[in-house]
């Protein structure tokens, strides 16, 4: 139901407008406007599909007379070859709104590829694959959206989804004699009933005081799997335990070999690489 | 000036919006409301910045009276450690603007990072290293921005700049007996005269086609450095040349080394790594 | 800091504009352009102000001339006759923006008056008063302000704030043979780490149900205060407890007492009082 | 044809987008996608209905292919328990849409329900029951409709549907040495020759000059009934008159036996008391 | 104020969007950033003002570090030569925005040009020159505002302003057996108290039943000048009469000298000819 | 497809709004919300259709179940009393959408019909005729697609879509002491691959400097016949040339027989004649 959702719809707009669709000087001038064909979109390499059924919205934002099939779901495994979706109907339109489509389609299944890769890499042991806020600007949903299709959760969608105390926080408090112990008792205080309240750590001594104040997440923040597996033991299950800053794919498994909770990976989201897929218009002969 | 326009203010709007940036819990909760500190942007790698002035008008549009001040301007060269920028104001105001002014930097400037290393590796020879119309939707226009700090240039901003008759349009045209000549004095014919006319060729025979029928550009797709030093003879100054697909760091050297005018590298703004930026809040003892 | 908020720019834009406070014929036709004046906001009944700033931020939006000077903070109390705040300036500007200003001030404060009143009903015992997703359609932000304004605190802000299971999930997932501690122990096992589950019971079947599931927070719903009383005693401190459902100002001392942590009261932001706020223009002689 | 207006289609994306209705984990992570149910909308005490179609509205713009059906039209009395509406389809989408849908339709038989009775008061007397602009921001239309459904009419639309000379009019005016008299005839030679010029008075001097100026309506500010009278006796038909100020339920009667055209009551839309009505999901066995 | 007007200020976004104004290579290629000028508007025809500060916002919004100046109020007189504002700073910025300022400018000064010619045209006579609501899409407001200020007066501003029954309004209601003096009769009875009832009458018959009907203003469609000066004697004061349809420079005395009250002309707003207004960029040596 | 544009969609809807089409009290007051009627679209002179889809979506957006039928494409010769379009359905919805339609169907076929007597002017010679930017602010789009069903060309779009150096910018590079040759070489050399250079000269010697430093096109500024068959032959191939400025329906055959390649007439879109189409409401007896 992605594709109803009215942001989801805007930003299908004001994509197909900064790529002026609809005042396309090579289709009007050479191609018939009754000329009709079928658009195959095809993965060129292996990976985790996601977003197909808002790129098949940007063909029928363009022209609602094209139809379009949908051949795998979300989530879904794509090797080199696959056909992800068909869109029929005027060639024109199909020319017309195929890069907008696909702009979406291969960034969004970039993230879910990535995504199921890192959740492969920790394949049976425990914790969760995690994003970050580090989406880029105005596809915050359709990148949290893309990290679940490819196996992952979602961290918290926005600011008001969670409160969680940074260095930034905590330096701030400290600048006025509060401890992080004081800081995170008054956030608990304050909070509305609904959401829980993280602290992000850098050592053990953080960690003591983040327990002490009631903290229900920890944050281990750019630590050494040794350094972790410490933090886990002293947090007892007293807190969830998310790790976090600078994990790749060489350090993800050992990480979760800590006892961790949640791993969060900012890259999933602010440096995925496109999934190649592409559209090729056939013709009846 | 670029944070004047409209479509870039909209674009920040939404997303500080997106964020829920205003509405932050932990900030509320825990940040006295006339906690002033300084804000510190310092780059963690090496790169070229691109969007400091972008990133600093999120700080504006989240609080009128934070004070910004920029330190390079766009397209300086970033080592790691150097302050990009400074904001001073309400502590509360950096740390609800930070993540969102911090995304738009850090994509900007991972795209003018690359960039700038597609450029060094053509460096004394001809071309023109330029971007595609594959950026992330609602970022068409930084995005493209980017390139430009990073020393390339700009294809086709959207659809309207320029005709371009991609493989899609050729068999279009050839599902109806119409030749890639006839194609393309079409197009000449037609096209407004303030834009140019571009075709896309994978062998020799639509090359000469695309030639005979007076094309001002030709893009060479996926072909190898020694079939584009054969296009670019049989070309011989008649048109502009644009090397495109699939061409990564390891290969642009010999590319350029063929002659070509314009090398189009997709990746530069499909699957940019940003470029690590952080903030961190400091207060006067 | 409200008055900044896009959100709420857009908010008073869109009520200017469906006032049509740029096309008053009344003040173009009689009051002569260059004529200055001072309007004083002053309270018409005892109350709790709220909204002075983002009322003011009407006036200079109507008028960026237009000086405003906000006499009290939200949540202070007002006595009948109190001056509220004085905008200065062009007549007209301030006759445009009258009606728009004062619409947002007297909802805001009636909701905040309303909130306190039940916050002193309560006083010296432990729950804090909440507010509910029951807001005028576009004003949910501001309503729930107001309701802080007020000395109260907020439940869910939107949906996406927490897991909350009420009577219409616990029958659609009965309706497929799932039990309601099976159902919380979806909802606990897929949750983002960042939200709390609240599960909503009429009965003490339900209220096991839940907690042997995990809820994190017990909604009871339209419960008597003896029937609250034994579910106080049964949770036993396992989960927080919000009592739900008709509670008004002659209930809500009687429910206090029952230990619950939270009691809702939908009225304070479907059905607020507006508090009486007048504008009187005055002219120097 | 209600709910077709862009403005409205607007409140109603902005309205589901505050509650990030399409972003509801509650329904996402327990409430399977494929599971359908049939929402009924029942009235939980008597009143007047009004917004029944703008309510559906709100469930088909979350999802388009839930089917609505409406039972009653606006303006219709409902009694405790009768049954308003039903919406069948994707039982996730009904519950997203829930509280936005209700929230619509409970304030706006709210503003009607109260209507009916004001209009109810005064039966068999000869005065209409009017609104003011003393509306929810960005409700305007809305809350002015739903008046109309409850049997009463309306005042101006906004500042642009008449002329409306108040006493902050009048005191510029005077500041200038302009008599009351003058300025009326001021505005009845400048006005458009489509709108009518009202003039708020308090007093009977006031009344004088206002009718020596011209005035098409005369509203009479906080008298008493016996005051009405006497402006009646006076104005003798030379003008509509509109009795205005601190009527309720207790007075509204007593004025409308004074003689008087109009009853403008500001209660009606500032605030109402939202009708209950629910929304319960049923499921087939 | 005009150019504070949410929808002005929208107007002038778009229009600056829809020219690309922020995006435009040929200043950014040959213009040196910091190069700074003086622009100079100038009538290049004798004519109206209408629109100066619209239009320098235009350029603000562009540029907020542009300094602007009118010289001359709307409604002035322009000789061919008369420096109508000037702006200042980057030279750049003045060229972005210079096309769509004179866009406005042109149109607006057109319009009131036009208008102030009939209102000549009529001297010394009674009737007032009125526009219609042929107005350009988007331009509504500023449209009329340009008929003021070229001396004109306004018709309603939208079908909200005032009740206007037509000939298809009149058709309509025949085709249910309602005759024209009923249908102004339950128009009468069902309008707003605030505004007006205006009839469109093609001959006396209609004429008759329109007075009988109680009709506030008559329009009198297509009408020759004696047939026109029948209807004075008949109305005879009961009704103000307007005078419609085909009128234009070569009539419009001849209708004025019929005693209608007002004479409206669509072609001021629906075939303006632009005031011709040149911006030269001067720099100092 | 044009009607499908999101940007003429926005469009609609802003036209709709300002004229507050769903906010008629003449329909709502006389017109039972049940009675049927076709509107039937006319032409009351000979002209050009341009419009017809965009103004029945107008009809469409106002009440979806209107139904609509173009009996012309856009470009068809219209004749007086040529129906043009139907629309039937509520007849209040028709009523409410009529003006709005018209407003744009009008317009537009006023463009295409001022076009198409300039292309019958230099029929049998070479030149297109093309418009110019000189549009009304937000009819950018649907002007110029008036002027192509005119038989026109268009020039740029918008100020991106190509380079044109006027006389603005000649006199800004001057004051730096940059000739206009080394100004049009700086151009090209920077200019993306796919957009043309265009040079406005007003003599002789900037002819030949713009020509020197490689001008693709040639505007040749309020030139004389004889100056611009002078310049035809100084140019002699080398580059496009446009003849530009002042040039009317008395000038235009005489401009074309200079062998200029293309003629632009501002007028086409800054002072259009709107054609007259009427809509006649009819009923079955």
């Amino acid at each position: 139901m992605l594709q109803h959702i009215p942001e989801v719809q805007a930003l299908i707009d004001s994509a197909l407008s900064e790529d002026q669709a609809f005042n396309d000087p090579t289709t009007r001038d050479i191609v018939p406007q009754d000329l009709r064909g079928m658009g195959v979109l095809k993965a060129k390499a292996a990976g985790v599909l996601a977003g197909v059924d808002v790129s098949l919205a940007v063909f029928q934002r363009m022209d609602p007379d094209l139809q379009t099939e949908a051949l795998s779901p979300d989530g879904s495994r794509l090797e080199l070859g696959d056909i992800v979706a068909r869109v029929s109907g005027r060639a024109c339109s199909i020319l017309q709104a195929e890069r907008t489509a696909l702009n979406l389609l291969q960034r969004m299944s970039g993230i879910a590829t990535a995504t199921a890769r890192y959740v492969e890499a920790v394949e049976g042991l425990g914790p969760r694959i995690i994003d970050t806020r580090k989406t880029a600007p105005g596809m915050r949903y359709l990148d949290k959206y893309a990290v679940r299709a490819g196996g992952g959760f979602n961290h918290r969608q926005n600011l008001a989804d969670g409160i969680l105390i940074k260095d930034n926080h905590i330096r701030a408090l400290r600048s006025l004699g509060i401890s992080l112990k004081e800081t995170v008792e008054m956030a608990i205080g304050l909070a509305s009933h609904t959401i829980k309240v993280e602290v992000e750590v850098t050592n053990l001594e953080e960690l003591e005081d983040a327990l002490a104040g009631g903290a229900h997440i920890i944050m281990l923040d750019n630590m050494t799997p040794e350094e972790m597996r410490r933090c886990v033991q002293i947090v007892d299950g007293r807190a969830v335990i998310e790790a976090s800053g600078g994990i790749n794919m060489d350090s993800v498994r050992a990480v979760a070999e800590t006892g961790v909770d949640l791993i969060s990976v900012g890259g999933l989201t602010h440096s995925p690489d496109a999934l190649d897929i592409s559209l090729d218009l056939v013709f009846e002969q």
